[in-house]
C-alpha cells in the first residue's frame, strides 16, 4: 500500500487556482473516486450530469465546476476544469514511485563483450547476454532476461520478467511492461507431406524511440530483416505482433489486438481492443479500427472500419440497423408473399374473365 | 510424471459407497478418461448416452449409473452419481502436490522495511521490494518479483514468474497463476499535436480475498485510486483488466476476455471467453455475457447478451435465425419484386380498360 | 544487433545457381525487404506484380524471376524461384544464433531426485524441482522455473521465463517459447450457494514430440488425466488451451485462439487467429477454422467454417453478401409493401365492381 501525502485545502486551492467554499485548514489524506469517498478524502464532479445522489457523499472536499449549486455541507473548490485540477492534486499527493536502485546488482549476470552506459540500474538476478549495448540511464527490473547481441537505447525502462531474444534493437525512452516477449520466433512453417516443418526465423525486432509495449505483449522476430514498431507508437497488453509486421509512428493499439504476418500499419493509426488484422494487409495513416473488427483487406487512410469482415463504419452501422429489424422484416416479407399470391390469383381470375 | 497411488476395488467401493459387480481384490493404478483406458485403469460412464462403443473398452473397472446394463466382463461399480464418485477416486489416488518448501530460500532477496508473517514459503531467486507486508502462510514461487509497498494477505499463493508492481494490495487466500502481471501502467495517453504523450498512472490494484487470477492475465493499475477485483471473483488466463475497472464479488470471467478502462461489473456476473467490454460500461449483477460478445453499452442485471454489438440473447438468436435464411429471403424478395411489377402492369392495363 | 556475414555476387550466384547480370566481385552486406534496400544490400522480386516503382531502388543487387526486364543499372541475379533463392542467401549470410552455453550454470538450482541427460545446457538462475527427468541435449534458458515431477524429452528447447507446473510431460524436440505457462490449474469451479468454490485440478499436461508452443501461450492442466497436445502440432503466441482439451497431430493454431474445456481437435486441423472454440466441441481432421470464428458446435472433417456462430464458409459468404446489401433490400421491401397495398386497394375496387 502506498500512503498518499496530506495537503490542506488551502494548499490544494493554491495548486489548482480554485475558489474555496469551506475551511482552508482542513487536511486531505486521499484522492479517490466519488463513490469511494470517505471522511478525509477529496474527489471531483466534472459536470452537472455527475452531480447526482450526493446526499450520502462522505467526501471531506469536492472539486467542482463553476456552476455547481447542489446544497452540500462538504468543502467545495470551484475550478474551470475539475478533472484536470483533481489530477494535479492526485499527482501532488502521490509519492514518486521509488525508481530501481541505481547500479548493477551483484547478482546480475552480464555476458562478455556487453557494454554498459552511465547511470544504469540493473536489478537482482537480471541476465544480459554477450555483445549487447546498454545505453545511459537504462533501468532493467528483476526477472528480465536478455539474450546476445541486443541493443537498448538511453533512458529505456524494462519491467519484470521481460524476455528479449537475440539481436533485437530497442530505442531510447522505450517502456517494456512486465512479461512482454520481444523477438520470439515468428510462426512460420511449411507442410512437407503432411508433416509441419519449421522455417528458420532469421530476422529480429526493431522497437524505435518512445514506444511503449504492454504487459505480456508479444512481438515476433522477422523471418528475415525486421519486425518494426515505429517511433512513438503505443501498444497495450496481450497484443500479438507477428513476424515482419511494420507499424508506423504514433500508432496506438489497444489490448488483445492481433496483427498477422507482414501486415503494414501507417502513422497515427488508432486500433481498439481485440481487433484482428489478417496477413499482408496495409492500413493507411490515421485509419481507425473499431473494437473486435476483423480486417480482411486493406484499409485506406483516415477511414473508420468496424465489424467482421470489417467495412466502412457508417455502412456497417446501416447494415447493423437492418439486422436489428430482421425478424420483423422477415415476417413482413412472408406476409407480402401471401398477399402477392392472392393478388396473382385474383388478377389472373379477372384477366381470364376478359 | 506423477504416479498415482493404487487402490483395490474393495477400497474404491468403500470410498464411493458403490455396489461392486466383480473382484474386490483387483488393484487399480490409474484414473482416466474412458477412451484412454487400459488394463489397470478405472473410468466412469455418467449416463446411458455415454454407454456406447464399449466392445473394445480395456478398462479394468468402470463406475456406472444404477441402470447400466451393457453386458461387459469389466468390473463394475454401481453408484448414484458416477462423475462425483469417480472424482472422489481421482482425489484419493492422486498424491498431494508437494507444496513449496516452507521457509525463506537463502537466495531470495527481500527489501528493507518488509515484514514477513509466520510459516511463509518463499522459493529461490524470488525478489520482494521494500516496505511490503507478507502475511502468514503465504507461498511465493520462483521467478516472481514484487516491487515496493505491496501487501499480500494470509494463505495467498503466487506461482512462478508473476510480476507485481508498486503499491498493489492482494487479499487473503488469493491465487495468482504463473505469468500474471498485476499493476502494470494503465494505457493512458493524450494526443498533443500528433505526439502521443503518456498520462502518469498514479493508482494501484486491489485484489480482494478469495480471488483467483489466471496465467498471463494482466490487471492494470488505476490512473488514480484502485483497479479492483472483488471478493471471490475468478479470472481465467490471458484476460485484460484495464485501469480503473471495478469488478464485483463472485464474478466469473473466462479466458481472453478484455475489459476496457473504468468499466464496472456487478456481483455474480458470468462472462464467457473472448468477450470484449468497452470503456465506462456498467454490467449489472448476475448478467451473463456469451462468448465473443462485444459489449458496447450497459447491460442490466440478470440479462443474457450475445453477439456484436451485444444485444439481448433471445433477440440475437431470432436475428441470427433470419441471417441463416438471408440468401433464400433475398431470392424471394427478388421474385416478389418481379411479380409485383407484373401485377402493376396488368392492373394498370385493367384500370385503363375501365 | 546481429551483423550479417558478407558475400560477393559470385558467391551468391554459386549458392543460388543463378545467372548474373553485373559485377561478380561486388560485396553484399545485408539481405533486406525491397523497400528497405540501401547500397550494399540485396533484395528480391518474386513476380512481375512486384516489379514496380523501382526508379529509386538503392539495392546493390536484386534476385529476380527469369522474365524480369525492367531496365535497371542494379546488379541482377536471374533464378527460377526468387523467394527460395533469396532465403538461401539470408540463411548463408545470417550467423547462427549462439546456442545456450552447454553445461549447468552454477547458479541453477536442481531438486533432489532429478536426473539429467548428456550434453544439457541450463542457464543461470534456472530452477528445476524434485524428481524431474531431463533428457539429453535439452536447453533451458534463464528465468524458466519447473516444478516437481516434470519430464522433458531429448533435444527440447525451453526459452526464457517459461513456467511449468508439477507433473507435466514434455516430449522430444519440443520448443517452448518465452513466457509460456504449462500446467496451470484449469478453470474449474462450482457455485455453492452463490459462493464460487474451486474444484481441485488433479491432472497434468502432455506435450508430445515435435510440438512448438508460442510465447505467453497457456496450456492448463486437466481436472484429471491429461490435457494433450499431439505430435507435431504448432501453437502460436497467446493461445489459451483449457483443461482436458485434446489436440491431435500436426494441427496448426494461430495466435490468440482460445479452446475451452474438454474440446477435442483432430489431426491436421488448421486454425487461424483469434478463433474461439466452446467447451466439449469436436473438430474433425483437416477442418479449417477461419480467423475470429466462434465455434459453438462440432465441425466435421475437412470442412471450412467461419463467422459467429461459425457455419460452413461458403454458406457464410453467401449470407455475408446479402448482409452487405441489407439497407437496399430493406428499402426495396418497404417499396414493395407500399405497391402491394396499392395493388390490393385497386384489386379490391375492381373485384367489388363485379
Amino acid at each position: 500500500m502506498i500512503e498518499q501525502k496530506s495537503l490542506t485545502l488551502n494548499q490544494i486551492c493554491q495548486l489548482t487556482k480554485g475558489r474555496l467554499s469551506g475551511d482552508g485548514e482542513t487536511v486531505i489524506n486521499r484522492t479517490v473516486r466519488l463513490d469511494e469517498a470517505k471522511p478525509g478524502d477529496i474527489s471531483f464532479i466534472a459536470a452537472p450530469k455527475y452531480a447526482k445522489n450526493l446526499e450520502n457523499c462522505q467526501a471531506t472536499a469536492l472539486i467542482v465546476y463553476p456552476e455547481f449549486n447542489v446544497p452540500l455541507t462538504t468543502n467545495l473548490i470551484y475550478v474551470d476544469d475539475p478533472f484536470s485540477s483533481f489530477f494535479m492534486v492526485v499527482q501532488a499527493m502521490t509519492p514518486e514511485m521509488e525508481p530501481l536502485q541505481p547500479g548493477i546488482h551483484p547478482t546480475a549476470i552480464i555476458g562478455d563483450g556487453t557494454t554498459l552506459g552511465k547511470n544504469i540500474a540493473i536489478g537482482p538476478y537480471v541476465i544480459i547476454g554477450k555483445n549487447c549495448k546498454i545505453a545511459d540511464n537504462v533501468q532493467i527490473y528483476s526477472g528480465t532476461t536478455i539474450l546476445n547481441h541486443v541493443d537498448i537505447g538511453g533512458n529505456t525502462r524494462i519491467y519484470q520478467n521481460v524476455s528479449i531474444r537475440e539481436g533485437c534493437v530497442i530505442g531510447e525512452r522505450v517502456i517494456l511492461h512486465a512479461g512482454a516477449v520481444i523477438g520470439a520466433d515468428g510462426f512460420g512453417f511449411r507442410n512437407v507431406n503432411g508433416k509441419i516443418q519449421k522455417i528458420p526465423q532469421l530476422g529480429y525486432v526493431i522497437i524505435e524511440d518512445d514506444v511503449e509495449i504492454g504487459a505480456n505483449t508479444c512481438v515476433d522476430r522477422a523471418i528475415f530483416g525486421a519486425t518494426r514498431i515505429g517511433k512513438g507508437s503505443k501498444l497495450d497488453n496481450l497484443i500479438q505482433v507477428a513476424h515482419n509486421v511494420v507499424i508506423g509512428e504514433n500508432t496506438v493499439i489497444a489490448a488483445q489486438t492481433g496483427i498477422a504476418g507482414s501486415s503494414q500499419l501507417g502513422n497515427g493509426v488508432v486500433i481498439a481492443g481485440q481487433v484482428g488484422i489478417a496477413d499482408h494487409i496495409k492500413i493507411g495513416d490515421s485509419a481507425i479500427l473499431a473494437a473486435q473488427a476483423g480486417i480482411t483487406k486493406d484499409v485506406p487512410p483516415k477511414i473508420v472500419v468496424s465489424g467482421y469482415p470489417a467495412r466502412e463504419h457508417f455502412r456497417a452501422k446501416r447494415e447493423e440497423a437492418v439486422i436489428r429489424k430482421l425478424p420483423e422484416l422477415a415476417k413482413l416479407l412472408s406476409e407480402l408473399k401471401k398477399k402477392v399470391a392472392e393478388l396473382e390469383s385474383t388478377t389472373i381470375k379477372i384477366s381470364s374473365n376478359f
